[in-house]
């Protein structure tokens, strides 16, 4: 990516009203924009960095066996209804319309309802089972309150998987595999040194439910856990009960705050039990299909890479998330041309900063966009045949041959 | 992809209402499901192939300098009322909804007045000029009606791409670029030999717009077209003065029906006017910004291709859209192993039919689904080492050595 061909522009200051860190400087680099509070739109870079991290959770997930599909915003009141969660007293976070042609309609907030419904028609017999499905989509959330930036917004871009299986122990079996793969998943987006499954409510139908939590001094959650963060437990379960299931005496346990970048959900028959996803065991015997749901925020857990790695000089990305691994800067015109060279080589990795601006300005976009690897070409560096390489979260720059460079 | 491992059911039937036949062919193959009129789930065989059409026309723009963005569907009213088109009596496909914390929100149709907003934080001087800007999102149409299938629906996947020009000279430019950039891509989707540009009514601001119509006996467009098709024009400018304008007579004109598949539009300065895009140019005058608009509905897409290919056997994809390039049928245990391998070698490439089904059945889906090559591997190919592949679209088979065909 050429800069000179971008519309991509930074600015000083991100413009009323944005408190977020996380918003502010993902705004000030040009990744996102405002468009109102609690929704934004993605630019090139911002689109980019959150298609990365989108395509690290389709992998992992493809990996254990789910498929991707694709459910709609707009929803028929009608298998919500026999959940009783389309009443807004039930769920508070609806946006409704209208149709023209007549009916209210709701825009998904979750879609629990509809790939139940939808399963009806793919399930008919144990034999089917199990079905793992998942999607990337836009969910609508009407917050009555939106601040913390793209941690909490009222439109998203959310990762959810449901799981249909024929009986609790491979549900079980499945809850820890997804549990697993979630791991894998945080590690490669650069959260794993920070994350921990951690016990949160179950709900009415299980007694817990797994969030995962990344401690993160501006998360909104407050957790407790051990030394060894082996027992890490929401505040909303932390009480006697709870912690003498699990084991534990408040005095082993510290308080921090926390960011929920994902759960985990055994949903027992809630959702299949009303919406009537039965089928035949091997005994002929009905039986009604048990089901679990898996969440990530994608743009929320972009959020929080942000706000875990950003410095004072702007956002550092961890390198599989970075929109480009690498941002070069020519000075002078041998430098200038071995750094279109260089460019030439991968444009989609790599920024080329060829605008018009002094070395400075350019240095301070490079640092302000959070791309791992800043090169610089000039006569010095030419003058051993090399560039200098920085690394954006460390700060080290070292001399290394041309040559290696644009092979 | 195993089969055995998937979800996806063929029926014989597509379920009441669906009138369609592109609807009514993609459920029953398994790759939509309808959750209501004009609402429809893609299911991970609709998903892949919307993917594979979203890449061909993403890779076609990159080429041309566009900048790929994401816009959000919650739309803050103000833009829209300084351009008129909040109001429902302008454009009467809203769907309109409330925020809790107050406030009327509407569903973008579509996207000018966001995307001209937006600009106005990037485009500060002539010199950032032009701006090419695209992004592939969901719309919202509160269609009155909907009854052609995924061809006009009223929650729709749309490119839409979206200039900024100093001037009408480079604007034009841009605007022919375009026009070939859409005809390379109908030629990738497989729809080249019978789409064509045509005049269509530019509205209030430009003499004309144009469409690309595919002609087709469903299409829900009349177009009128000279013999050798450099002249196409809508029913709706076909008239006295338009034909002088063009240079062609009543009699040299033949009829059919089209769908549309894509549109480009001169928008001059009907957004940037009201919205106050302005830069000064080379000598310090203030200057609107010159735009144009241009769009092609991804799904609609889609749902042509299948009217146009479809037989009587099912779906027919042509070889770049299609969601997977061979489907591989084994027969017997020799079958069954050499239809496992071929598979391994590129699972993303080749449906297994492992189901425990009759080969007649495996044979029906196989053509139902409209994978362009069939492979069957049975004792008798073996016999000779090859294995049979069957086009899908000319019905031809022939034998090719197995060797070939795990290369």
């Amino acid at each position: 990516m050429k800069l000179s061909k971008s519309f991509l522009k930074t600015s000083k200051n991100a413009g009323s009203g944005e408190t977020a860190r996380n918003a502010e400087l993902l705004i000030r680099a040009g990744y996102i924009s405002k468009e109102m509070a609690g929704v934004y739109d993605y630019l090139p870079l911002g689109y980019k960095t959150l298609k990365k991290i989108e395509n690290i959770i389709r992998e992992e997930l493809n990996a254990i066996g789910c498929e991707e599909l694709q459910l709609t915003a707009l929803q028929n009141p009608e298998p919500w209804e026999k959940t009783g969660r389309f009443s807004d007293s039930v769920m508070d976070v609806w946006f409704k319309t209208e149709l023209n042609a007549g009916g209210q309609l709701g825009l998904a907030p979750t879609h629990e309802e509809p790939i139940t419904n939808l399963m009806k028609k793919f399930i008919l017999s144990y034999k089917d089972l199990p079905v793992y499905a998942y999607q990337f989509q836009t969910k609508f959330r009407n917050e009555l309150r939106a601040k913390s930036g793209i941690l909490r917004t009222r439109e998203f871009l959310m990762k959810d998987l449901y799981s249909f299986s024929a009986d609790e122990e491979s549900h079980n079996e499945f809850y820890e595999k997804v549990s697993d793969t979630y791991i894998k998943i945080y590690d490669r987006l650069g959260l794993g040194d920070c994350t921990y499954r951690c016990f949160a409510s179950g709900g009415a139908f299980a007694k817990y439910s797994h969030e995962f939590q990344t401690f993160l001094p501006v998360g909104e959650d407050t957790v407790y856990y051990n030394k060894d963060r082996s027992v890490v437990l929401n505040e909303e379960v932390y009480n006697d009960e709870v912690l003498k299931d699990l084991g534990v005496s408040k005095d082993e346990l510290e308080k921090t705050t926390a960011a929920e970048v994902g759960n985990i959900f055994t949903l027992r028959y809630k959702f299949s039990d009303p919406l009537d996803l039965k089928v035949n065991d091997e005994n002929g015997e009905l039986k009604t299909v048990f089901m679990g749901s898996y969440g990530i925020g994608v743009s929320r857990v972009m959020g929080v890479i942000v706000e875990k790695y950003a410095d004072e000089k702007g956002l550092v990305w961890p390198e599989e998330v970075a929109p480009y691994k690498y941002y070069v800067i020519g000075i002078g015109d041998r430098g200038a041309e071995e750094a279109e060279k260089f460019h030439e080589t991968d444009p989609e990795n790599i920024i080329l900063d060829d605008r018009n601006l002094r070395p400075g300005e350019k240095f301070a976009d490079a640092e302000l966009l959070g791309i791992p690897y800043r090169v610089v070409i000039s006569d010095k560096t030419l003058a051993t045949d090399s560039a200098e390489i920085t690394n954006r979260q460390t700060g080290e720059s070292k001399l290394i041959p041309l040559k290696e460079l644009t092979l």
